[in-house]
């Protein structure tokens, strides 16, 4: 369970780091980032794991969100996958399209050839980067999951899925029902097969309607988002919210692009730090 | 003076903008971005110019340094112009390099051929552009100005010639001294000529030198910075701030990069605004 260091800069009083190692469950070298706050110096910290969305590295958000005053503020680690195996001996999309394969994991366990034998992006996130990232870093056990688009798709289906491993979810303009749009049922038709029944577990909304313990979700969606009609699926997670366990929230104005994360970053942050140290 | 509005999203309650326009003293066609705070629709707000370094266009700060946070709270605008003429037409290093032609216009007035004809950015920053921004959007003519390593260097050099136009200036990782480190002597040489007599005028620690009035200066570098050595020159800032009018701050451990600037951006924009307001 070796990891490697490739870089490491200060940034609000901690450190932003990048790491690469060799994933056994994904068959090949996957890189991730990593932002320790200052509190690591002295303790462990809990983390807040973070999935990106389509055609997404490790680096989208640790470039571009600044999270870290916040992290820092309150002293909780960031953990930030890729989006897919990587590698010129994965197999990606024919066409190349940013929509599925290489970029576009999905975070799902695939059942089909080719992609079954790499494309294991849930297993990745749930169970092995966890265990890489607990058994070389000063964080706990303690563990929250946020993401954006695809990345809130795979923070809410892993965190409902395994709830006893998360103290808290949040997403931002997730992918809520994939099974019903085009990203979805491009992505799962491919990685999961003909067999719709299967899709289900992989869905949001699905999971969220099924879902009976308690558990502390916040989802925010900006209103001028272009994707929201066709490939969002907001009004399925709100149906499926019928005990009200989500905060669903509309920004007005607000698109689909970091500048939307950016701004509501240290509210979710907060709302996750506070479940992760409760 | 008509610009055209490239895109705009909602950002912290403001709007992050790109704009086109046909430059009068670059002689081609030129992008910037703007970050307007939400106080800019009910008031005409204070602006902070912000001058990027080597290689950067207009967005590099506005993606990477979380700066429109600030610039909401404090009710300011945010205009950041490109780093150097661009387009076909535009004369470039002959080998393509990272520190002079495009991505590299050192904020100076070129008077050597083939320079001479749109290598203006010192007047494009310090006049022409405020004239656009002004007529075309709800700011006031009150500014600061600020920028990073090129663009600190840019900062200090306009701040410091026409004072009576600036509120204040900070820098981050400025080159203090570019008469007398490798980036500066190969850009003034090119841009300005043999004549070392004609360079002093844009050197942040001569202006500093002779500089008689009064000026708020904010100064951060980083302790780590890879260029510190070799190229910032630091030290000669330090030794013209007899007058101690500068603040000049070395950070421990942070280096070159955009998590330093977002690390400190903060403080820097309240320095600034603090500025505009008194």
């Amino acid at each position: 369970m070796a990891i490697e260091k490739l870089s490491e800069v200060k940034c609000f009083g901690g450190w932003q780091q990048r790491f690469q190692h060799q994933s056994d469950c994904l068959s090949c070298t996957m890189t991730f980032s990593v932002y320790l706050p200052p509190q690591a110096e002295q303790q462990m910290v809990p983390v807040i794991y973070w999935l990106s969305g389509l055609t997404c590295t490790d680096e989208n958000f640790s470039t571009k969100s600044g999270a870290q005053r916040y992290a820092a503020e309150h002293g909780v680690a960031l953990v930030m996958p890729d989006t897919s195996p990587r590698g010129d001996n994965v197999p990606d999309d024919p066409d190349g399209a940013f929509d599925f394969g290489l970029g576009a994991g999905f975070y799902v366990n695939a059942t089909q050839s080719p992609w079954k034998a790499q494309y294991q992006m849930f297993d990745y996130v749930h169970r092995e980067l966890p265990q890489v990232v607990e058994s070389q870093l000063p964080v706990s056990g303690r563990k929250a999951i946020s993401g954006h688009s695809m990345g809130g798709h795979g923070a809410l289906v892993i965190g409902l899925t395994h709830p006893q491993d998360y103290k808290a979810i949040s997403a931002f303009a997730p992918v809520c029902n994939p099974t019903q749009c085009p990203w979805g049922k491009k992505a799962f038709s491919n990685y999961l097969g003909d067999d719709r029944a299967t899709w289900k577990a992989y869905d949001a909304s699905e999971r969220l309607d099924a879902f009976e313990g308690d558990m502390p979700i916040l989802v925010d969606q900006g209103t001028a988002d272009n994707f929201l009609k066709e490939q969002l699926g907001t009004p399925a997670l709100e149906a499926a919210n019928q005990r009200g366990l989500a905060e669903i929230r509309y920004q007005e104005g607000y698109d689909h692009s970091y500048y939307f994360i950016a701004s509501f970053i240290g509210e979710h942050i907060t709302f996750l730090a506070k479940a992760l140290k409760g």
